[in-house]
């Protein structure tokens, strides 16, 4: 299965060049998984765009027609990766829109990741980011097309042995990972930073807090450090196609070792509606 | 006078929705004036690319490639906007680059902007954006496909009497207007923020510093705030396209007035080299 693409409703793999997403990174994206016929967690993504797009000023199209475009692309069996892309369009040279912004959807399929089976159960072993995450509440927490810090990060290694890196903020707190959110234990307590000031606030982290908290788990939201991996009982990642790994090393360090990362996972993934089906 | 578009060598207005420019603003882009056949400050422009190219890990197509593909879009008579983009092209999805990057240019031809007559005798009226430029020390200086701040800052007005927003960092220094640097005669001496935290390095700013210089006016890239466009004898504002704008008045408050910006225009402009033609 390779990629395929749907544009405004149309079966096209172009966009115009004149695209204010390509031009300044004018837009805003979700990536999904999808699952025999389904999307996982689908209503939850299409809240988070519709928070972003009224954070950017950006029109949003009707639910009904991108659910549509949606699940033209997910396949009956198997897994996939959908992607649904929402830019300013075309609307004028210059940081300015036009008058009447139109937006553009770019609904995508691509192939699920040859991720190891090792990484859900084991764990990964993850790296520090010299790349820090620059702070902007503005947009804090918003999926944007302006991701470049995510890629010079990721840009930093390429041992396959390291799953994924862990960014800063200039201040030296600690935000999530290049492609995931970061869930700390910390006496009984499972903690994930703050993202009111720079990071993505992933579909699967929220989802986690609030498996977490209807399990009985305190749950919070804190600025924090290096030092508070290396005292936590458990550390793991978070993404809506990983949905949940265990870290068991940083930079060569052993992390503490728990199973609270696989209850989570069974939980969230057992409860009723996780995989939106076509109506 | 419509845009029009060579992508890789090749007339066509359309790029892959794969294009990683798109999906993450990975790439880079030089805005040029165009005049009668030639392109100003074209060797500057270049050299921006080049430096921007090194710093995010992008291969640089042959220059000499570049310049041709300008110059089929460059009109033999009059002035319009070229515009070059050059993005990590089509290197898979997530933000890990492909192994072997091959980008993408993307280079237009756009109708001159309708600036009033009067902005560059006269001056403008500005305003303060809320909207904050993130500190980021790796990409500061760089004109990347990551200008949503830019976006937003200049969504925040519509008053055509106000031709820029000046833009602040998080911890209120002046950085630049949202498409141009800022300058202020202060105590003799021309001054313009530093750009090592964020800001956008334009070519325009850099000739103005250098061609200052050897006018034998002292010049300094400095930390600096509001109070001082009140106590400054001058303030103006550049970029490709406007070369030069006085700044008489910033949210309905007068500022000083002078001949340094009409000086420097002169200057500026009339040197031998500043608009290179197709070889």
């Amino acid at each position: 299965m390779k990629g395929s693409y749907i544009i405004d409703g149309c079966e096209c793999d172009f966009v115009a060049a004149s695209d204010r997403g390509l031009n300044y990174g004018d837009g805003l994206f979700e990536t999904m998984a999808a699952r025999d016929g389904g999307i996982e967690f689908l209503e939850n993504h299409l809240d988070r765009l519709r928070h972003g797009a009224a954070s950017l000023g950006l029109p949003l199209p009707a639910m009904d027609v991108i659910r549509d475009e949606l699940f033209r692309l997910v396949p009956g069996q198997g897994r996939a990766v959908i992607k649904l892309l929402l830019s300013a369009g075309s609307n004028g040279r210059g940081y300015q829109r036009g008058g009447c912004i139109k937006s553009r959807r770019v609904v995508s399929r691509h192939e699920w990741p040859a991720y190891p089976a090792t990484s859900a159960t084991r764990g990964v072993a993850v790296r520090m980011c010299r790349t820090r995450l620059a702070i902007n509440p503005a947009l804090a927490g918003l999926k944007t097309l302006n991701r470049l810090e995510q890629v010079l990060a990721r840009a930093e290694w390429d041992d396959p042995q390291v799953a994924e890196g862990l960014m800063m903020d200039p201040d030296g707190r600690l935000v999530c990972g290049t492609m995931s959110n970061l869930f700390l234990l910390l006496s009984g307590s499972l903690v994930t930073p703050d993202l009111a000031r720079c990071g993505v606030a992933g579909v699967m982290r929220n989802n986690i807090l609030q498996c977490a908290a209807r399990m009985g788990i305190d749950t919070r939201e804190l600025s924090m450090t290096i030092d508070d991996l290396f005292v936590a009982d458990e550390v793991f990642l978070s993404n809506s196609l990983i949905t949940i790994w265990p870290v068991y090393q940083i930079d060569g360090q052993t992390l503490g070792r728990g199973q609270l990362a696989q209850t989570l996972r069974s939980e969230l993934m057992s409860g009723p509606g996780v995989v939106a089906l076509a109506s």
